[in-house]
Formats: structure tokens, sequence, C-alpha cells
């Protein structure tokens, strides 16, 4: 049980039944669509709640940085792949994994795959990141004749082995309902799809691998993939909420605040709680205003709904302003603590470095294990 | 020198020599104003960094924190501002102070008043802390009568004593012009003088503290003000070069990021640099878009202008896209490495957790220090 007088400075709480029942959900749909389930923990970046995946069955994890892979692999996971074009300056960091654990990098470029072959202590997997239209990273997927001379690259070396088409659809993010979503999956199955029917013949056992929150969340069509790499849904968020990916009895994490003052306005509160603790990830609400979070009442047992317009209008460093607040609400006054529910959790859980359940266990994810320098 | 074969991963350069001169030149002002300087740490929030202030005569400072204040205090400075409404869920934090230095809080509610008179082992200074215009905290500093009623608890008490009147004008940021600057500068001196005037017969000894970044760096006129406090002046970054608070050559930081791939666009460019280095505080251009930073060339002597339109135009956990490169430049090519100029500087010391100067000193801070639970 939750002892809020202890909670004295701004503090991530944690849901352990919602969390574990956000990761049943999603192994579980995984499975019934046949897919290789494959997390990605850039998320909560953390062994203990690694765990909890652990007695779902998961076996092999998605990262988004080799420092996060050198953590897990410390922590057992025999099966890593890092969803980020390989950063061959860290090839020491590549070295070591490569002979530790059954490792598999992204490429997009020549020299990455040249680079990497002349290290590599072991063979080692590499799919071919694509571009399916979030235009962040990798090669437009209906550039077959850039992805036919990476290819090339690839099967010509001696200690890379192809494994198949990655992409992450991020552009779901800006989606505005569950059907925008959908036809933005739709879409992106499609672009993958041509890729593995015009390479199955060189390639027979090619994968696809994709997966972003949203669309495994929502999306019921998965024709073609072999494996999902979700990771926000562990803790889902505001966003994950807006767009209508997850209800909002489903986020698994809570910024608690101290209430440390009262404002120009009788309708705000200031709050020891800012961008250091939630990051400046925002929503904008229908107002036009920003939402740097939504505000819950703390009690002994979790959190509870409150007056729905009641939000983070404006965060600095350390403050951050409540607003929309039409009536008084019992305990918001200075000395008192109200919690916040964060836009980005990912973010947050980074910015946080661990966790407190409601049972009252303290969590520390990797953010919080990491001395300077790191190595 | 900067071995730069060494920086593999996102690293926030510092340029100690910049940082000494930044630092020169707001202790010079101060000292030609007649100013009491009581710097900001919460900007580098480092202990070695803190003492190239001490090197100017810096003997009292400002931290937003109490964590930060316990880590100042340990580090041997004897006379601490919290610059954050007091927050009396830490009270056995600021018993601790109290006992250990000479400390100032700031109150704008009279239940925290009170609840401080109750616990302070020794006299300890407040300040109220009004509203000059930024809306973010603080009493409002024409309610003369909301005033009074605090001013009369804080008299009452038996622990505390009235130190004066403190304002930050956070608004300033939100600035077009070095005139602008000035303008809000100069309506804040006005009411705080108005409060001055009202006061100093039943408080002769009172004083006003005031100090945002933009205005200590471009204001001549502190008329009535005893202390300033601005913190960001000791690296600058994008935003305090945008509202002409800084020339670019004064930037002390820079986010070495190593270049892991090509974009959909010639134009563009990949690197390892996302939100969990940089923070997403961003600055929207004319065009619209928006700058999470600016690109600059790093080399063994640090970092220097490259194409002016050069900027990150995407950000997301670990990832950055730079966009607006006209013409190719050379070394820019995955395997590659690139600076980044943050565009608030604070938040991105905080998510680095550390420095590395150019001439190869790793230097922690605070947010390096802090082990999960931080108590």
């Amino acid at each position: 049980m939750l002892n809020l007088k202890n909670v004295v400075e701004p503090t991530l709480l944690l849901d352990e039944e919602k969390c574990r029942s956000n990761i049943r959900f999603m192994a579980e749909k995984a499975r019934r669509h046949h897919l290789r389930f494959r997390p990605h923990f850039k998320t909560h970046q953390s062994l203990a709640i690694g765990d909890w995946f652990r007695d779902e069955g998961v076996d092999r994890i998605t990262v988004s940085s080799l420092n996060m892979a050198l953590y897990f692999a410390g922590g057992g996971w025999p099966d890593i792949t890092v969803a980020f074009p390989a950063n061959v300056r860290e090839m020491a960091k590549i070295e070591h994994l490569a002979r530790n654990v059954k490792l598999n990098l992204l490429v997009t470029a020549g020299e990455t795959v040249k680079a990497l072959d002349m290290k590599m202590p072991k063979k080692v997997g590499v799919y071919i990141k694509v571009d399916t239209g979030y235009h962040r990273a990798g090669i437009p997927s209906e550039r077959i004749g850039e992805i036919d001379a990476l290819l090339k690259t690839v099967t010509r070396s001696r200690r890379l082995f192809f494994r198949g088409f990655l992409a992450h659809n991020g552009h779901t993010y800006a989606a505005g309902s569950r059907s925008e979503i959908k036809r933005i999956h739709h879409d992106a199955l499609g672009r993958m799809n041509r890729l593995k029917d015009h390479y199955l013949r060189s390639f027979p056992d090619l994968e696809l691998s994709l997966g972003d929150t949203p669309a495994c969340s929502v999306a019921e069509d998965f024709r073609g993939i072999d494996e999902i790499r979700p990771g926000n849904f562990v803790f889902y968020d505001v966003m994950q909420y807006r767009l209508d990916a997850c209800s909002r009895d489903r986020i698994a994490v809570c910024l608690a605040c101290p209430i440390t003052g009262r404002s120009r306005h009788p309708d705000e509160l200031l709050i020891y709680g800012g961008a250091v603790h939630l990051s400046k990830e925002y929503v904008t609400e229908n107002d036009g205003g920003r939402n740097y979070g939504m505000i819950v009442k703390l009690s002994h047992a979790g959190w509870t709904a409150s007056s729905p317009g009641l939000r983070l209008i404006h965060l600095s460093q350390e403050h951050g302003l409540v607003g929309g607040m039409l009536r008084p609400v019992p305990g918001f006054k200075p000395g008192g603590i109200l919690g916040v529910l964060p836009i980005h959790s990912c973010l947050t859980a980074n910015l946080m470095k661990g966790y407190l359940t409601l049972t009252g266990k303290r969590i520390a994810n990797l953010a919080g294990n990491l001395t300077f320098p790191v190595i």
C-alpha cells in the first residue's frame, strides 16, 4: 500500500497490476496473430520490469541503443535487436554484444555494412531498415534500386547475414483516430508485403518486422508480418489515450507531484514537477492550449479520475502550472499532492530514473543506473 | 585537446574558456551595477563548474530544488537561496539545510509559513515571491492586500524573518527583440520598486531580488535592485541567441552526435541524438518549421559555424533528423560526427548528466550523481 506521506518530491508511481495486464494483452494478441513478440524495452528500461515480460513467455527484445543492449544483455536477455541504424563509432560495444548474445542490427548505408563486416567476431543478423511513411530513418520502401545495392553489400559480407526488412510507423502517432491508425498501418503492410514478394525467391527466410504501439494496439490485420516490436504499451500515456490507442485506465504510470503554491488565478495551482521530471512533450487541446499532463487525484490505492478539464498548462525546469480547476478540489492546496498522467511515458521514465510501485517497491531503470561517464 | 575518435555516443562538450568568460561577464556586470551576484546553479548543476564561479568571487548561490541545495551545501556553499515556493513535504531536507547553511526560502502561502515556522531549528530568511508579469508563481505584485496578509504571518513567526521580494521575469523568454526584453524588465523594475517604496518604512532592510538571463544580459538599468540571479548565461543556448541575449559564439555547450544514416531526402541526415539527450524544447523558424538544435562542425579545437540553415528538424527518443543541408558537408556521412547547439542548455545538461571539456576533462553534474531513489 502506498503511504503518500512518504512521497515528498516528484515520484513516478507505477501500477504493477495495470502494467502486467498491458503486457499480457499484447503478448496474447501476438500469439493470436502468430506473430513473434519482440517488445521494445526503451520505454521502461528496467531489468525488474523485464522480468514481468518473462512471466508472459517473452525471450527476445528490442532496444534503442547499444548502452541499453549492454544493460539487458548483462541482465540475461540472450536475443536482442538494436532498432537504430548501427552506430559504427561504438564498435567495441557491438563486438562485445556479438560475442555474448544473439544480436541483430539495423543497416541503411553501405559504409556501415562494410565497417561492421570488418570487425564482427561472429555472425550477426542485420535488418534493412525501410521507410514506410514516417520519413525519419531508413531507405524508402519503394526504392528497390537502393535496397538492391545495400542488399548486395550485405550478401557479400562474411559476418553479416540478411534477416529481413524492419520498419517503424511512427507516423501513427500523428493520427487523429483509430481508423486513421489502421489506414496508415494498412498502407505500411502493403509496402512491406510488396518487399517480401519481391525478395522472397532470393531470400526464402526473410522476415518482416513492424510495430508501433498505436497500430499494435488497435489493428487486427498483420498479414505477412513475422514480428512486432511495440514498446510504449507497457505503460501507455496521454498521447496514446488521445489517439484512442488505449483507454485512460490502462495508463500504468503517474507522476506524484507536491503542491507548493497557488497562482494569480483561482483555477490554477503551482506544483513541484517540471520539464526535468515529465519532459516538455505536450499535446494541443481543442482550445488551442497546450496540455503537458492530465491531473488525477492520488490515494493510498493509486490514482483516480479528477475534474476532467484539469491539466498542466505550463511547464518550466522544475515548476508545473495546473489549470482548469473549475471548483476547489479537496486536498489540492499547498502541502498537498496530486498526480500527473504523463504525455509521453518513455521520456518521463527516462528522466525519473525509476519507479515506486503502489505496493511500495522501488524499481530503478537504466537511466538511474548509468553513472557518468557511461563507459 | 579533444580526440573526436573517442567520442562514440552523444556527449555534451563544454568549452571551459567560453564558460568562464560568460561567468566573468556577468560577475563584472553585477559589480559595475553594485548588485549582489547570486547566480542560479540549476543550469550547470555541477560542483566543478561552481568552482569557476568561486574564481570570480561568488560566494552565494541560487538553486531550484532542495536536492540541489543539499548537493551544493555538501560541496561547501554556505549561503543558498532555494528559488522555488517552499515544498513543506520535504521538511527534513529543509531542517537539515537550515542547520548547516545560511538558507533563504520562498513563500507564497500562509500555510507554508506556518508549517515552516513550526519546524525550523534556526532563523531562516524568507522572500515573498511576487509575480511581475510571468504569471507562473507568486503573488501578483499589485495585490497589496494579499502581500500584507502573508507578510503578517511571516512577521508573527518566531523562526522566519522577512528578507524582501523576489521575482523571476520568465516572460522575457517570449520577447522578440532586445528592446522587448528591456521593456519587460523596465515594467518589472517599476513593480518591484513600488513594493519597495510601500514597505521600506516598515522593513528598512528589505531587498529586491530579480534576475532572468535575458534581462541580466542586455539591460543596463537595475535601479532599486539589490540582487540578481541569472543562471542560463553560464552556457547560453540557441534560445538566448535567438532572443539576441547573446552572440552565437558565447554558447559554451554543444552536443556531439554520431551520424548513423542518410534519409529519404538528400538534404537530410540521421544522427544518434534525441529527446533523451537534448530535451524536446524547440524554437519555431520563420518558415514555420521546428528547430530542435543548430548544427555545427566539430574539430579537435571545438566547434565552428556550419551551413547556416542546418538544423534538427525532428527529434524522437534517440533519433535526430538534420535538415537543410543545401550541399554535401565534408565528413557529414554515416560514421562521422557533428555538433548540435542545444535549444535549452539547462534541460540538455540535466539529461546528459555531465560534460566533456575541450581539454578532455570529464565533469559530472548532480543528475549524474543522483542515484535512485534520491533519498
